[in-house]
């Protein structure tokens, strides 16, 4: 397992519920694929959305993503981390 | 106090080493501007950094970043998290 971080644009306005709904529909598929989306950030004034998780690989990720409804702009593999 | 994603580019290669060395340099002046970093994440593929913050401001993020040796790229308010 690797920890990815995926980034979202696009996403101005984003409220708290928005983003706390787009986890959960990510949350509630993610074993399929076996993905982990730790946790999730949003920035609602540039539309910037930063997703943590563990998967397999970052084509696993994007699947998750894509099923919820909101594909991925950018994954990328972190395997280092402090 | 306001979270803070920001990210690095330019950083191919990066190790683990020089990671927590650039986040040990972070935290040992942060208190000065009333920054803290939590975590950071990178991935030595694509040469992308980000660190995850709580902060007065962007710009306090940028001068610890800055005195640090490392200035960000971008930087992020995400006031919103799951």
């Amino acid at each position: 397992m690797t920890r990815f971080m995926d980034v979202h644009h696009g996403m101005e306005g984003i409220t708290a519920d928005q983003l706390r709904e787009a986890h959960e529909a990510d949350l509630a598929i993610e074993k399929d694929e076996k993905v982990h989306f730790e946790r999730a950030w949003a920035d609602p004034e540039s539309g910037t959305v930063y997703c943590l998780s563990e998967a397999p690989s970052a084509e696993a990720v994007q699947r998750v993503h894509e099923r919820a409804g909101h594909k991925a702009d950018e994954i990328h593999a972190v395997p280092l981390s402090v």
